[in-house]
């Protein structure tokens, strides 16, 4: 059994590594820590979690319990990776950081985004992307993964096939994107009541989003250039799900659209290319790790449209980490994440 | 007192109608038909009306009881307006259409999108697309208006200052709308069910939305010539509002588009510029006929972002007929209107 | 004019009542106090409010100020009354209070509930119950209107008219409410966080709610004695509404209770009795200042069941306020909120 | 491996079988019928079924394939089962049946609620009520089981532990039940839509819904006479979950109410009794074969609430049949059936 450690658990994401974890043949709990809530059983916490995991309770971080796992997942604020991932790096621990604090290579873009210096440049080498239908070779051998965000990853994967295959006018490109509120984290705030958020939709940080760097330069990768990218974030009423809608102007029109995305994700247990002509629902995804794709070409214009969604918690954390570690560890990499999404 | 009938009153168009005529001082409704509720009073049908229109009832439509009145609302599906207008307006009533029948100037395009003969071409000639914000004038003078769209609405109040001005790229214009469920209407179908459509988010007719050739007219309109739309509608889970995110390429740099906005509708009562850098929420405009813009430009670049929101059953409908009613009766365009957004 | 003050304006009650009196043709607010939000604009706050009160800011609460106008309400914490309310009564200001402070007639039974002394026992004596369907009367006359809590409106009014009639078992009354996310208030808390708080249902409180000795208080007084309740509130995925599902048992069997309850409230503007057999639907008083009832004997049994709805916005908090304010002043009890709910 | 037949697989009970045994080791589902949706694969009815169940598809109800199964799941509206059960039963397979055809003992019961004439009243005899809480040992040999309906099942299970022991006043229980919409189906109606039924809350079927005589005949069992119910369903803006609130009152005051029903679930795997003054949640059970109860004495009364929760479509519906065939196979109980629910 692969011993796992969580810093930070009473998150969203955290409570999503625990229930899928739960369901996971080869790895086992073993530390899941919590400054605040130190003593208090995750069961009490998550009542969803009774029966599965009844001894486990929070506990103080701790180097040596956490040095002692085989993987140490992170679903921290931005931050707190920093501080603590080179001594687990030390003691041969792998580490794979839900946050954003190792996703970009450059840890000044990283303190003009996030507001603060970078606190662990020097572990940026070696830090790897955790977005495995493009970095699936390099997962295998990392000792930090830097697993994608939401918002990224169904963008990413939504423009890559264009992207790869030069299709696409790289100046111009468009991520109109909705995300469910859970999204937001469970930290107490205003904007993210029930009552504020729920019959309502809106759009926030046009002027520029945390996310924003992470995909630009997932794509200046892709392209292995400059590109040019809108991005506008909305919140949307509902707790999971990320709908992101993409636009490119394509400059090639012979090429079938729908070959192109099949053959890029052929071999993708989790990225799901559907029929010409479908619409993807984001609860078709719910609390599934899938990122169900489809691709538009509307009145056979220049313009092409993919419609990418994923379960925010699941594909665009949990999960994902959750699949990273099974490709690092030499797992069937669809190990304890092969359940379906739940409809309705 | 102005003497109201409604055809058609048992959708959501139509019980929009009569919450917002009630409170209106100048409108008494004293007919609304419904061949399948023939009889039923409309407050057993929409209890909120109870204490409002205790005596009103669903009657077959009766031309000679509809010609009797000084305006008449057809809140109907597609194809009923062409039917009775004529007969209406050769009675003098006022004819005002808030489905599409009237909107679309060519006969043929219509035939098209709807999959069936114009039923009325000879009186397209004298239809009024009504959008005050657009046609004032000819509104004040016409016998039969048809009500602007919901979509269309949200999305041409967003893109019009732009284009008037001649500062967009025409060929390149992006609407990505989001709606409420009450914009598929009130008939039982299976993909408005609470649990079809709660909790989750997709697109549909990416390949081509009936709305689209309304926007494309107007916007057309505008500049005096072809423009290029792609239109991707959404569903999205809350009852009302329309969310448009409108991108356009700017022409010229140095315009100050948020002067440009608020000079644009500086004298219109029911279009709302918010402050630089705001978001609107669509719950601003929850049962208000509002709609209310922002206006972006992310990162400096030459790609403007709109924010436009309404409310579908208000300014997109059965508000912004009333306004149209108003605007043609030489009344105050604002009389029975005039209330805030319900928020929370 | 009448000349309002509101104490506390940041809130659900806050806004409201700025959203119900912006169409009240008689009253005007002068001054709205915040110490977290003084010098922003309301309309900055609430963008609904848009265009109603451009000029209108918080500001830090002022005696003076306060003490000028003719009506203040009180949308604030419990606590925030007693310590404000006598210098404004001194001062000749009538005072409307939403919170909790004066509703409970026994100081010591309000300290036990609330957890702190009571703040101003002085004035509990003058203090009226603001539930005008059973306290007109008085409230006409009242310096200090203590407006009924919104469980208790719904609970109240549907009980009332077995009780005033004797015709219960008055020991073991059950009163199981439903209640929107609302009314647990704008505060951030991680309980009423959309994704908690949507897409679920639970009870809460079952050992002892605030509203508790405030329902059996005045239960207590409409049949003159004690009464035995058991009240179980419940938390709803719902922006607004209270559904109230009340058990009695009969005493006698011949009773026309829809008789009953028609005549109890024939003459009451905001309180409607539905058709025998009815279900009464929240939504259907939604942003209107109606209770909605309807009663039945389910297989003709002894066990009664009576359904009561309510806005806890409006009937259960700021609408009934400005009821209240209405007949204290000699208005017409219905001005400002006669408009009808809002369905869908 | 169990060759399973679903009939009727297109509605909301048939597509959480299909997900649930999607995980299942010891099932496939060889066949499943609609007539309506004939030659359709499951996974284009269902794309969360993509990649799970990617060569099924609906076929016409065909006796020989389903005879042919091991075991044969109705999901179906009521009075198929009666029509085709038996034939199946004569094939030697195990009928498991979702809809009411056979849970109600009394024939002339049944044609009373359900408005015509019992269809297989032959069968009675031999059917099993499928709540293995109460009937594992019959179930383990039944041909026909009837799987309890979502309230009995929460209701039941909440009453039980006070029935068995004689502590109740069994001539005055109150069920005030809430569920979410998906219990209403997934067929086409009004009342289902999401602008209609969400945001807004309403009691039905006060006057006698046909769980009704369901629920009265499990507890009649449970106290060997007869019993006083009244049940009061509700509908909920949320797609999943019950939550049954029960009151009884007690004619013991000395009893552990805590410890008994502790001892009473002790050996049951889907049935958790929270610790003492705990408020079950419906998304605690999400998805999940769970059962979550709570046992509350307010102010230490005569009265006692339990709260009970579940997953309508899963311990409410298909997860008790899968239960059910488990128990009836002899595997183990918990197959495919331990899985977290999903939170938030």
């Amino acid at each position: 059994m692969v011993k796992v450690g969580i810093v930070g658990g009473t998150g969203y994401t955290g409570v999503e590594l625990l229930r899928l974890l739960a369901q996971h043949p080869e790895a086992e709990v073993v530390v899941i820590t919590s400054r605040s809530e130190a003593g208090v059983k995750v069961a009490d916490m998550y009542p969803n979690l009774r029966g599965h995991y009844d001894a486990l309770a929070f506990s103080v971080p701790d180097s040596a319990a956490l040095g002692a796992c085989d993987v140490v997942f992170f679903a921290t604020p931005h931050g707190v990776a920093h501080a603590l991932a080179g001594e687990l790096l030390a003691a041969g621990t792998t580490v794979i950081d839900l946050s954003a604090d190792f996703r970009l290579q450059d840890a000044d873009e990283w303190a003009r985004w996030y507001g603060q210096p970078h606190g662990a440049p020097e572990l940026l080498g070696e830090a790897v992307y955790g977005l495995p239908e493009v970095n699936r070779e390099q997962i295998k051998q990392a000792r930090l993964i830097a697993v994608a965000g939401c918002y990224p990853t169904a963008t990413q994967l939504g423009f890559l096939p264009l992207l790869e295959a030069g299709l696409a006018d790289i100046s111009r490109l468009i991520a109109d994107c909705k995300s469910g509120v859970s999204g937001a984290g469970r930290g107490a705030s205003v904007g993210s009541l029930f009552s504020e958020a729920g019959e309502s939709m809106k759009a926030y940080g046009v002027k520029g989003h945390r996310h924003l760097p992470e995909i630009s330069q997932g794509l200046r990768r892709a392209v292995g250039g400059e590109i040019g990218l809108t991005f506008v974030p909305h919140l949307t009423p509902m707790i999971r799900g990320i709908h992101a809608t993409l636009y490119a102007t394509v400059v090639d029109h012979s090429i079938d659209l729908q070959a192109l995305f099949e053959q890029r994700y052929a071999n993708e247990p989790f990225v799901d290319v559907m029929p010409a002509g479908s619409h993807p629902e984001t609860r078709s995804v719910r609390g599934a790790n899938v990122c169900r794709l489809a691709v538009h070409r509307p009145q056979g214009g220049d313009l092409v449209v993919v419609l990418s969604v994923i379960d925010n918690l699941v594909k665009g954390a949990s999960g994902q980490a959750i699949q990273c570690m099974n490709i690092r560890l030499g797992l069937d990499e669809r190990m304890g994440l092969s359940h379906a999404g739940m409809m309705p």
